[in-house]
Formats: structure tokens, sequence, C-alpha cells
């Protein structure tokens, strides 16, 4: 890559150097590869059938939902204005917190403006130098980047190895916590949550689960993976969630010990030198929160549409893993061939979603479906009828 | 720190020791040294004066920004609903990002969740393994945390040291960046953006600079510290932003040339892999946005308050640091002296920010105080006369 050298550019102030110039060669690497991604905005309304989304209860249009964004920028303003700690914590963050780790069942709660901030909050206050952070391989990138911000020494784990993760944990002396997702993103399995509390009960060491894709789709109501593996509320367990999917808002939170939430207030960098939480996504997520109490049969929905999906693509040739909540992956052949079959589908009227490295652990390329549970029994014929027409050379096994 | 063996709980499943026992001690450290913070929630309508938030213009509150909030939430809905890459990007994401990076004077603009993560974003996607990234020692806590998760190599230079960056610059080959602050959080103080700037373009590297409590304050009408200092849209130049202050809102943008925003589109993981802001936060900071184009004379508003309250109060004896923006800091005595000042002020109906180690760089606690545009003369007359008369002994200087 060019680089000028200082002596010459003091010298000579003709056309200065592009200090970016080694972007245009990252560029023409992506563009070999395959893997240029642009954003493509979307209208209000679409034609389009979303089956890409993470708005698993399609509660994010909610009357209800939107009326709780709407009141609250009208009660407390458009922002926060500062951090949780000066100006930025109303009474509105305070009831979303009770309500979250109420329904959830962890003793408290605390709001982060997203769950990227949750988790880098609770993997970096939780460790510290002479910990060891036991984390899976498939988890979300926010926990990896926690891992990397601690201090502490990390060890990934092959991907739902309850004995690889209990066997590390027991040649550590110290501080130790496991971390994992409860429902991977990419594939929409679960984790063996029952293994790893049970690893880490014998090891003493405290477990973090990012239950982000299990809230409101798993567990009685849709309170959650955790609350569904009877490890809600249990000692030495923090979770952390998103507001934005099942919930239909935007934000994060963290639910554990109180002590745990404390600590969590006073030390984590992501929650203290951040601004609050805007009131309208308090607000939308806490009305949603209050649909799933008056209306628990949603979570159930968005598992049997998963399981619908599933059934019918995989009885057709096509493969997937088996649906533990709401995200369905089907396999594509190559990179170019899930990205035609996407655009296929798009042309077809149906929102997919497409995931390629660097966003697959496995380098192998997906769509990925998000099962709503409002959607209709006509709707999932014609996303099943429309992903089957266009589903390329090599993607069934027949 | 009381640790269990690992056999010995294997052995006698009695009661599960405490994991988080280690919590109880950080805890009773905190206490012993006056450093426990708790959040406090405020109520709609505060009776308080506000001189602690970051809402500089007073826009969070303003009519045009709730509606923009409240619009965005009943057209877009409550969420955005998956990553930008995804479902996340909607038109109102585009129109914002186009007529920021119109207003601040730069080519392309990357709206992410928050400010916070549009630092990790830009210091992360802009190094690599090889580069030097050259951090101001003052720098907010998402900047040094941007530095740690990059792969790159830091080097911290002393604050405003603008020799000291052009030397350790000099001394590097291969790429290489600088970052800094605008506005540092804690005193108000300006960076010397024309210093670093000259460094960078001799030594050929890139200049980041977080202009969070630049823009809306400095500037034409409020364009920020970059366009002040005529280094908007300047080649190797990259701004990052907020929208949870000036413009009352929540969120955070990366602005630079168009190919350094493609190419954070591609790689940056804060923004790959973070749920889009919200349609209300975008909505709201769009209105305030709009705001300032047209009524331009907020942000001149803004530093006059800063001027007055910072000349009355050092008048008077007190110690500040003169304001280049809208923050005004005033040190205290010590940790404890500082906590009461800012709780004697509360109790006569102010509202001041306390800033207490670790969040100030040099371990002197502060009163922050934050010039409203939208403060009035009396206003302005009852904070200074609350703040001098519920000073501390050791505060004044006579």
């Amino acid at each position: 890559m060019p680089q000028h050298t200082p002596d010459a550019a003091a010298a000579e102030p003709g056309p200065v150097p592009d200090v970016f110039a080694w972007i245009d060669d990252a560029e023409r690497a992506r563009e070999r590869a395959g893997l240029v991604r642009t954003l493509r905005p979307r209208p209000a309304s679409s034609p389009l059938l979303d089956l890409a989304s993470n708005d698993y209860l399609g509660l994010s249009r909610h009357p209800e939902t939107v009326r709780g964004a709407r009141e609250a920028a009208e009660r407390w303003g458009a922002g926060a204005t500062g951090s949780r700690l000066v100006t930025g914590t109303t009474e509105l963050h305070a009831e979303l917190e009770r309500e979250l780790a109420d329904f959830c069942g962890f003793e408290a709660a605390l709001v982060l403006s997203s769950g990227y901030a949750a988790n880098l909050a609770a993997v970096t206050a939780l460790s510290d130098r002479g910990t060891l952070v036991v984390s899976d391989a498939g988890n979300h990138a926010s926990i990896v980047d926690g891992c990397r911000l601690s201090r502490a020494e990390t060890a990934v784990v092959p991907h739902a190895d309850v004995a690889g993760a209990r066997k590390t944990l027991a040649a550590h002396t110290g501080r130790a916590l496991l971390v994992s997702d409860s429902v991977f993103s990419v594939d929409g399995d679960a984790a063996p949550l029952t293994g790893y509390a049970a690893a880490c009960r014998e090891q003493g060491a405290a477990l973090i689960v990012d239950d982000a894709h299990g809230l409101g789709v798993l567990g009685e109501g849709g309170r959650g993976a955790l609350h569904a593996a009877g490890l809600a509320g249990a000692p030495g367990v923090v979770a952390t969630l998103t507001l934005s999917k099942s919930l239909g808002s935007q934000g994060g939170a963290v639910l554990g010990p109180a002590k745990v939430i404390r600590h969590l207030i006073n030390t984590a960098r992501t929650f203290i030198f951040d601004t609050g939480l805007a009131p309208a996504a308090a607000g939308a997520a806490l009305a949603s929160l209050r649909l799933l109490r008056s209306e628990p049969e949603r979570a159930g929905l968005a598992r049997e549409v998963a399981a619908a999906l599933y059934g019918r693509l995989t009885a057709s040739g096509l493969t997937a893993a088996r649906p533990d909540a709401a995200v369905v992956s089907v396999r594509a052949p190559s990179a170019p061939a899930a990205l035609r079959w996407a655009a296929d589908c798009r042309e077809a009227g149906l929102s997919v979603g497409c995931f390629r490295p660097p966003s697959v652990p496995d380098g192998v390329s997906r769509l990925r479906l998000t099962a709503r549970a409002d959607l209709t029994g006509d709707e999932i014929d014609r996303a099943v009828e429309t992903i089957l027409r266009t589903a390329p050379a090599g993607a069934t096994d027949r």
C-alpha cells in the first residue's frame, strides 16, 4: 500500500496524498469476493412480505407500542439529555426496569441504549484481569467485543460444547464466567443452557446469557430462554436482552441480582459514559412488555410459524437447521448464490435475510428467515412457494 | 477474595457459594471512598433548574423535535426491526444522513444507535494491526474503548499536545490516525484541531474528531468544531457526532468521505451487528437539525450563556476552566465536597453535574455546568447565586 514519507510531504506541499487510499484496495477485494454490502432504504409502506426483520411478534407497528413511543416522547421529551447517572434516568426508565425484571423473573434490571452496549457492559463489568471468560464459539459480535474489551483472559470453546466449557472452567483457579447466546442468531439453534448452568455451578463460575432472540419467543408467555430453563433469577446467573426484537423498539438490558446491577451502574463504561435510552424507546418497550403479559399466546405463535416454515422447506429438500426459536436458517451453495437467491425472493415480493461471511461463523452463506407471530397461513404459503421457486441449483439435497 | 474450590463444590452439593461475593468487597471499597453512584429517576416535570444535561440548545422538549419523534414512530413504527444491513434502514435514516452530512459539510454520513457505537465503529474500522492510533489523553471513554477494541497499536499522548502527537506520528512508518474529542466533556476545553490537522497532513495520518460537544454550539450556526476550523470535508478528516446532545434525541453518526462511510457499512461491527436507530430518534434528530438551520442564532446563545456563567463564577473566586463551548467546569476541593456541593445545589433547586473519579482524567472532582441556549437572565442569576452560596470551604481562591 503506497505511503508517502513524512519528510517529502513537508518539503513539497503539492497535492495531499489520500490517507484513505487503502480503502480503495479493500473495496476492490470485497468486489472480487462478491461481498459488497450496501444499504437499501425501505419506504414506510413496503409491499414486501417481511421474513427478514427480528420483529418476531410483529409489535414494532402495533398501535399500543407506537402509542407507548409517542406518549413517552410527548411526556418526557425526545431524548434522555444525559448519562443515566446525571440527567438521563427518568421514572419511565425505572418503571421499565422494574417490569422487565419482574416479567423475566430477575431481581433487578438495567436498561442501556442497545443490546450491544448491554453485552459490552455485562462482560466487562463482571470480569477483571484475573478472570477467565469462557465464550461459546457461536456468540454474537457484541459478546466477542465484550471479551476483547475486558481485561480478562478469554477462552473460546466449540459451539454448544458443555463438556469443553466445563473442562476449561475446571482448569482455571480464580474468578470465571461463561457467556453464551441463548438462541444463536445465524442458525437459530438454542444453547445447552441447562448444561452450561450446571457446569458453572460445579465450577463456581457466573453465567451470562444473551437472551436477545429468546425474549418474547421462548418460555411461558415469552419470558425467555432462562425462564424456560428454570434459570431466571438463579444465583450467579445474569441475562442480557434487547428491546429491539420481540419488543419492537430499541435498547438493551442486563438482568440479574440487585448487587450485580448496582455494580454495573458504578463500573460499566457503556452505561456510565453513554446517553440514556430515549424516552420513546423506553415507552415503546414498556408498552410491548405489557402486551406480552396481556396476550401471552404470541410467543407460541412465533414458534409455530417457525416450525411450519422449517417443516415445509426441508420436506421440499432444502437444508435448514431445526429452529429452537423463531429463526429459520436455510443453507445456500455459495455467497453469490445466497445473494442472488435473496434478490430473487425480493423480486418476487419476499424480504429474507442473507447472511454471508463475515457474518457467519462457519463461512457457509444462508438465507435467514424470521418467523413472525402475526404471519397468516396465506403469507406462509406465499413465502414457502417463493423460496422454493427461486432456490438455486445445489440448494436442495435431491 | 474468597474462592471455593471446584472440587469441593462438586463433592458437597450444599448451599451454592455466591459467585458474586467479590462484588460485596467492591461495594464496600466504593463506600469507603465515597464513590458510590446511584440512579435518581427524575419526574416528567421537575422543578429543578437544569444545568446538568447536555441538551445545549434546549431542543429535547422543543415542540418540533417532539413532533419529529412522534410522527416518525407513527409512520415507521417504534423500532427499526433489524440491522441497518437487513431491514433496519428506512428512507428516514437516509434523509437524516444526507442532511447531517450537508449541514456539517461532509460528503457522507452514517447513523448508528449511539455516539459510543459511532466512536467504536470509526476507530476500529479505520485501523488495523499495522496502524498506529494516536489518542489524546483527555479523550472520551468511547474513543478509549475504540482504541482497545481495535487491533492497532495505541499511543496516548498528553492532552492537547500537538508537538507530542506530531512526534509520535513521525516515529511510525505505515498507516496512522490521530483521534481526539473536539471539546472535552469534563473541562469543556477545545482541542487544538488546527494543529492536530496540520500534524496529520504532514505525517500522512487520518484525523478522527469526536464533535459530540461541538455540534450545535460551535461553528457557523452550530455546524460544529470542524466546520469552525475549516476542516469539514477535508481529505483525511472524519467526524463522529452524537444526536443526543444539541439535537436532543438519541444516536450517533460518523461523517466523512463517501468511501470511508462505505467502508464502515462493510466492516464496522457496531454498525453491522446492531439494530438500526429507532425511527423516533432519527425523526427527532432530523427535526432538530432543521431547527438549527432555520434558527442559526441558537449556537451563539449557548456560548454566551457559558461565558456569562464562567465570568461571574470566577469573578467570585471559584476556579473554572475558560469554556470553549457550552461546558463550564468548576473545581471542587475533594470528591466528597463535590458530592455535597451538588447535593446542596439540588436542595436549592439547581441541578448540576458532579464529576468524580473515575470519570475525571486527573482525579480532580468538579461541578460540571452546562449552558443552555434557552436559559434566561433570571435563571443564570439564580444558578450563579446558588452555586456561590453552597460552595464548600476551599472552593474559592480567596
